[in-house]
């Protein structure tokens, strides 16, 4: 599934991923990579909170911030995919593949948006 | 919040607390440390994906593994918190006590299972 | 799994429903009941949005509105659960019975509050 | 933010609106009543619980059932704003607009989708 194991099998894919990787959440790369920092940080304070013996509630507070904090990621990546990946697909000239890619884009969207609500 | 704040000021409560660290979580205290190591890594792996430009759906696919896997840490958390401080207020002899504080820890399990579900 | 179709075979756990009717979200049933009624309406009128060709986002907007007010009611009802059916359960005079009880009430709680967290 | 305060103001968003009705959820918009129409159903069956004093798990899993079915016309519904909005707006030929409106339309989709999460 991921454009790494495709890209060794199709180069054509490969392109395509250079120009996602340019146009994507690439250019907010530095911010996304301090966020997940951060939620590792949290992840590991809920660890020492379990190791202190602290009380659950407190606990369960803290895993419902990371919880938020990670849906808040998901839904900026959500918005990259749909404004980069689906808009791409839209360009692309020919009428038939555009389609096509189109379906493929917004059916792939709309699966991973599902994951996240179940 | 935290029972150790408490414990500070109501040694009474260090007690409840010494109950709660014996009969909580703390049974399972190994188990959630194993679970948030793991997740801990995962987020990591996250970071990675970002920082090697995978395709933004394969790393939306991980972040909802994740919010599943801190969903089945919050479950466990909220079950020992029914299981042990609800039922443990429930077991106070005092009836005025009793339905005191059974009300304060069903409020806070409400509370933070809300706190789950936004 | 109803109440009732156990009291068929079993007037003992009709007993239990009784006291559970009595002490359980029945004392809150009028407000639970006009609170469903108006989601009930609300669900009526994104149908009738649909029906007249309401921008999608909006609909939206309204499901969303359901959903919440979904999670109310259903915290309404684990708090009660919790308060009145699993305080129930750790009230049971003979101590084996009680363990065994209060086991079933808080995991029946815990797998409930897991399928709202799906 | 609805089409139709749009339009009055822009007749060509207007156009965009019929295309919209014509190509976006419309075309399965007796399926969604369907749906809709099945979930005030079970709403009522709901009520209907409450009225027959019914135990609190089982309304519970009812409670979850249909959260499940608006999470679903959600994800179709989404599903047809991204397909259609969003990439209605990408064939915008202007570039200035067709930059401008994608943005708005890709912002809606992420809140909307944010409005379920929380």
């Amino acid at each position: 599934m991921s454009t790494v194991d495709l890209s060794i099998t199709a180069p054509a894919i490969d392109v395509e991923h250079e120009v996602h990787a340019r146009h994507g959440y690439s250019a907010n790369k530095d911010a996304y990579l301090r966020r997940l920092k951060r939620i590792e940080g949290q992840v590991r304070g809920i660890a020492r909170m379990v190791e202190d013996d602290k009380y659950c509630i407190d606990i369960l507070t803290q895993v419902a911030a990371v919880t938020k904090a990670l849906h808040a990621v998901s839904l900026g990546l959500v918005e990259e995919h749909i404004g980069h990946c689906v808009v791409g697909a839209a360009s692309e000239p020919d009428p038939g593949a555009r389609a096509e890619q189109i379906d493929a884009k917004v059916k792939e969207a709309t699966d991973a948006i599902g994951r996240l609500l179940r």
